[in-house]
């Protein structure tokens, strides 16, 4: 039997270049699959040459793929001083300007803005992850399927999702829902159950068809994050196995 | 979270006392925590004295817990000379004459047996797993729960089921029945998917709740068992992890 191994990712969390230079010394000799810039945690995200130039170090240091996301403090991410217009326009310069890989939106963005961001990533090449998070609870099976749906139809070339259980049983639903809605898809789709006690679904997610799983390289971005070796063990374990 | 691992039992498939021992001079520095004695292999197993020489040469040399247990050919096991009304006489004699930890007896035997095997073993303080393989295909959901409760009404200590996989869905199945058999029933549960495509329910069943994970120590006794020391690091490296 066949099961895909997931892509391991490492956020960069740094707030402003040097820190990031320093996170990517201790990321890279570690072989993620890709690079996660969350540009939230950056100092100056209102600085749109400073990020530009952030991407650039980042993509002359390494040929790993890079994902470009500004996580909403509504959904996880640190408070910046853009809106959500501003937000936008620096995605679109990114897209146009860089060479990253895939850009971060979240479903929950103004639907204009959404349908705006993935045409111009079409037209300047860029794959875009929509994404969904809850920090407070688990929703519904059909309310999750519904939005990772939802993203294909609008047009994302992966869909992501990360939920808060609140007990056991949610992340066991998490898990089915991944295997159905991967079914169901056309497009890759990525889960987690975050913290503690969602730990189990960024171990084993995959088998179930979440594609990426995002550890810890040099800091965490989310609850419940494991360090990169453990995952990268604790898979390649499980894969030699079935 | 914490998910308790499971019991690894290695199954003992020698012909004769001498084979006995040399699996067991390759199987106990393995460190399982349950070692299964498949009398079912036993040249002699219609010589009563000769069976329980075995069993107590094994006691004697560890004091891993031992299973009995006479695989019936219908459910996989090996042709025997026995006849139904002489395996459950001979199991009778194993419980009142041994030390035996656990006795395995098959849910689909004679329900009068059945009945008499738990009151012998209850009687002689021995605790009887009840068990169902079907090498064939994965039944309903319902079907599988349905059996393992019945098991548990009959007065088991333990109820086990062994099912074929037809395809990847019947093992996600298979691990759903048993997260939920494992919320409804007051007795441990074991459940496995054989075959290759079905290897990942013994790598990680015990998240959804089953509690012995079959490998092989010397010789496999079913298919798609994995090689105990891969199958001990897989399940440590998870463990660690989550």
């Amino acid at each position: 039997m066949s099961y895909k191994k997931p892509d391991i990712c490492i956020p960069l969390t740094g707030k402003n270049l040097k820190e990031i230079k320093e996170q990517l010394d201790i990321i890279l000799p570690k072989k993620p699959n890709l690079i996660e810039l969350r540009a939230d945690f950056l100092d100056e995200i209102n600085n749109t040459s400073s990020v530009l130039n952030i991407i650039n170090t980042i993509l002359n240091k390494t040929s790993i793929p890079l994902l470009f996301t500004i996580r909403s403090s509504k959904e996880g991410g640190e408070l910046i001083e853009l809106d959500e217009l501003e937000v936008l326009q620096l995605l679109k310069e990114v897209c146009q300007k860089t060479k990253v890989s895939m850009i971060d939106y979240e479903l929950e963005s103004k639907q204009e803005y959404v349908k705006e961001l993935l045409l111009h990533a079409k037209e300047t090449n860029k794959k875009v992850i929509l994404s969904y998070h809850n920090f407070n609870e688990t929703p519904r099976n059909e309310v999750l399927i519904d939005k990772l749906i939802l993203m294909e139809k609008l047009g994302a070339a992966h869909a992501k999702i990360a939920v808060m259980p609140n007990n056991q049983a949610d992340v066991f639903r998490l898990l089915d829902v991944t295997l159905h809605a991967s079914r169901k898809l056309n497009i890759p789709l990525t889960t987690m159950s975050m913290g503690d006690k969602g730990k189990l679904s960024r171990v084993i997610g995959w088998i179930y068809g979440s594609k990426i799983t995002f550890a810890v390289g040099a800091r965490s971005s989310a609850p419940g994050q494991i360090e990169i070796e453990r995952l990268q063990k604790s898979i390649n374990e499980i894969s030699n196995s079935i």
